[in-house]
């Protein structure tokens, strides 16, 4: 379960608070705030608190009071203009501050992008929850005979079945131990720092991430990406929906430059010149592997 | 002139205009939001943005729900013992926006400090204003005899008034010149991204500057020193009144522990515990250099 | 086992290939390259390349051609200088890559320090090895009763037992079922970056990690410390003797300005004062709370 | 003059004395060590020291000894596959350490990339040299009339001329009063710190300046394109040559997928599919703004 009834009723008890403020305030991200998106069978993503909207970075972009930069071209212009010539500090001015919880293995992933701000819930100091991500029958995926960092075919039949049951009973079974290990009564209690070693991979944690626009939008075209693992994909989908109504602007840009884009090689930008003015190209003419070649299909076809 | 009158209607209008919000407010901080908080003689710091409080950092180090972490400990004696063992990671999920006016050479020194985001006046793009900084009288210093780095007595009679008539002559007529080589009157006009170079480093520029807490401590730490310049120290001076303000619980474990505490070598804990027993300690037994000496001296004496 | 035959032969073949450059050689260094130091049952760290040594710290401080910089203090009372005020540029000026093989939970702690390069080994990609840390007898502490976040007496006699049975056992089923998962062997075969999922916080993963020489000594100095827990000391304590080796006068500072020193906060200094002038002070009276009083006498007692 | 006849015996000096090292040597960055490239009339670029060559690259990609990472394919085609799919952390393992002298104008566009160390001369503790960028009159341009940040025609006649005698009397002028400030004969003489803001912004600074070679490839796509400044291009143009010669493959890949590659954004890829069809686009039908469609065009005509 995402959430108990205490920490709802947490969460409903801080969305009646309102307060006036002086700052810029974005209703879209208002109604997402404090509450808990759910993602996967026990995670969620919840907005603790954000900061700038659309105009705050055009704001940034034009600097206050700055003679020359006033301009009549509408904010929408502008965000789409430097998203396409990468003037990334702008978006550096607008910031969000999230709460996640996700399993392990999903936030080793999530740690490498490092210009953020992490705090995570402490497994020396506190004991962890018995709560396992395990995988719909769907999303048990065989390993891709095609690429060799993804997955092919949903499993079926017994050997579905198999992996499930390891999941479940490995899991179980090491969060009992766990417990044993830790428990005082009529024992020392193993440290909890070293007790958590024995927990599997797919237990959740939590952490409050902070990150900049400019860096979530980099963290987001990477993870909602297809080739990104499903399991942290489902956390980006999650957060780009929050996105979408915090800036829309900004979003939109980003949609139509970085995720609905593609980034063309000199000799793939050659081969795009030469097809359209008629001439035939091929792989083997193209310069290109096959790899590069087939996404390059993928891109134009 | 800090601000033009213009833009103190501006700062105006943006103050009367409250909204609700669900996010964590700082009331302190509310009262500086937008208001140019004059320094030196054309610059000033204006708070345009802030996100949490020191509620907001207690949150984030104890990560919401986490079992175990529930704390009777109120959140000032958290935040001191967060200061004093360096977890900074709390710190940094609160967050800032500054729009500062300074010199450019004020702005070299403070680009230094790396992990913090920034969007400057461009003078590629537009004109920089004709204001330049000109040191008040009692602050025209002469160079240390003791410190490399640093300033001594204050310069008197004609060799005071000589370097402020250098400072004026030479910025006048450098911005003259500047205004004359943009100008498109009956001419091409130099690029503004040449003519600027022509430009001495006391004009002023503006940027906005954005930075977390925890990194904000570390630049007033260092800026705020009383060996920092002067002409950087008057801007973290007035971030200081404005921290304490907005985080009044962190912005105290900060004094205590940084700003009015000190970073002790193995061989000066080693001094003061024999002084602490009795012993005689000098600097030809203590091991230090005389610089070293000096500096033990003025901390324990 | 650390490292396989084939992997020392063909670290043995990469220590008989020397080869001239002209950059700045560190004899000490060249003595540790590509040697896998061991540490805990499994893991080691192994110097693959670094970058400088003492003299290009000076070097850098002092930028090559500068007039007024020129300093007949020599190198290591330059060193010595830059450390004690916080001059962090110079040792930005040195860097080191090793490669680390280390249990997950170690990894984990090992990535918050951000201002590094990392490359880990993929286990989506890849498939890992039956090895796992197990603790020794007596490395198998009890939770601490004064610090939460911390370890206590040595479990012994059944308890010890059945934590090392728990641990081994766990760990060799839930590999057997990472195995059988993933094979395709008369089935479809499991992704792996699914089934590595079942796989516990003990397994030990691998990276090569690169970081600049003040980054690093941070990272020494709160992993090397004694709070930091025994499973990522041992790793700093091993990198420490390489420090030392590559950049011993550097070495030499930290150790005495960072390791052998301590932060000491207003109030505490204020005390010092007071006692070396013959006051008696208390913790009622000093204004600290009873942890931080504790720590106080801990560093001048 | 970039180099003084003292300093070029220094650099011959340092070019001698080759040492035997274990690490990977790239013999084509042995043949620039050290050896002052020069930029506009009194700058350079020297490499100081480097880390790594193209096989450490792909050694970093694969981590050695992992199973199932062994390739056949080559390393020049990993290093394209890696730069295709914005693998970045590879590319990371490679550093590289130089000493530059520019203007202080273009020095302050150059630390916007954040992610590198950087050491600069200091002015409050030395004095700076008579070194001024003075513009060839082929490089004096206009403003440019089409883009509000860049330029157009060269400057001619009396126009030319009087930009260049303002350039050459003015800085002349401000350093003949910035060393009769600092002057301790029969006065005291001003500190160092403030004397330099009389400097104007075309004086010449060094610094030491470190990154890695996927921050500096970012650096080199934006500052050795056709619409950043000349003053910087130039020094980017420098430090590519070098690069060319140290990571061959790597800079290939560099130019193909980054230098001379494009990014393409949805709208702009939904043409190109319908041009490739047969069918007619124009700027109105496209959804695209005149000036994106100016560069679309620019990259598939």
């Amino acid at each position: 379960m995402p959430v108990t009834p205490e920490q709802q009723a947490e969460i409903d008890d801080l969305r009646k608070a309102a307060v006036p403020t002086l700052r810029a305030v974005a209703p879209g991200m208002e109604a997402h705030l404090y509450k808990a998106r759910e993602v996967l069978d026990h995670g969620f993503v919840r907005v603790i608190d954000y900061m700038g909207d659309d105009a705050a970075i055009c704001q940034a972009a034009r600097v206050s009071y700055g003679k020359g930069t006033k301009s009549v071209q509408n904010d929408e212009g502008l965000i789409r203009y430097l998203m396409r010539h990468w003037h990334s500090t702008p978006f550096e001015m607008c910031e969000v501050k999230l709460h996640v919880k996700l399993p392990v293995f999903v936030a080793r992933q999530w740690i490498r992008h490092r210009t953020a701000n992490v705090n995570e819930y402490s497994a020396r100091y506190s004991i962890l929850d018995r709560e396992f991500y395990i995988p719909r029958a769907e999303d048990l995926a065989a390993q891709s005979v095609i690429n060799n960092q993804g997955r092919g075919e949903t499993l079926t039949g017994e050997e579905a079945e198999r992996v499930l049951r390891y999941l479940k009973d490995d899991a179980g079974r090491a969060y009992d131990h766990y417990e044993e290990m830790i428990s005082d009564e009529g024992q020392q209690g193993l440290a909890r720092e070293l007790a958590r070693m024995n927990l599997p991979a797919n237990i959740y944690t939590q952490w409050y991430w902070k990150v900049d626009l400019h860096n979530l939008f980099h963290f987001l075209r990477l993870r909602a990406d297809s080739h990104a693992q499903y399991e942290i994909r489902v956390y980006a989908d999650a957060i780009c929906e929050m996105v979408k109504d915090w800036v829309p602007a900004a979003y939109g840009a980003f949609e139509d430059y970085r995720m609905g884009g593609a980034n063309l090689s000199g000799r793939q930008l050659e081969c795009i010149r030469k097809m359209l003015k008629g001439e035939e190209v091929t792989q083997e003419t193209s310069g290109m592997s096959k790899g590069e070649w087939r996404e390059f299909m993928g891109v134009v076809g």
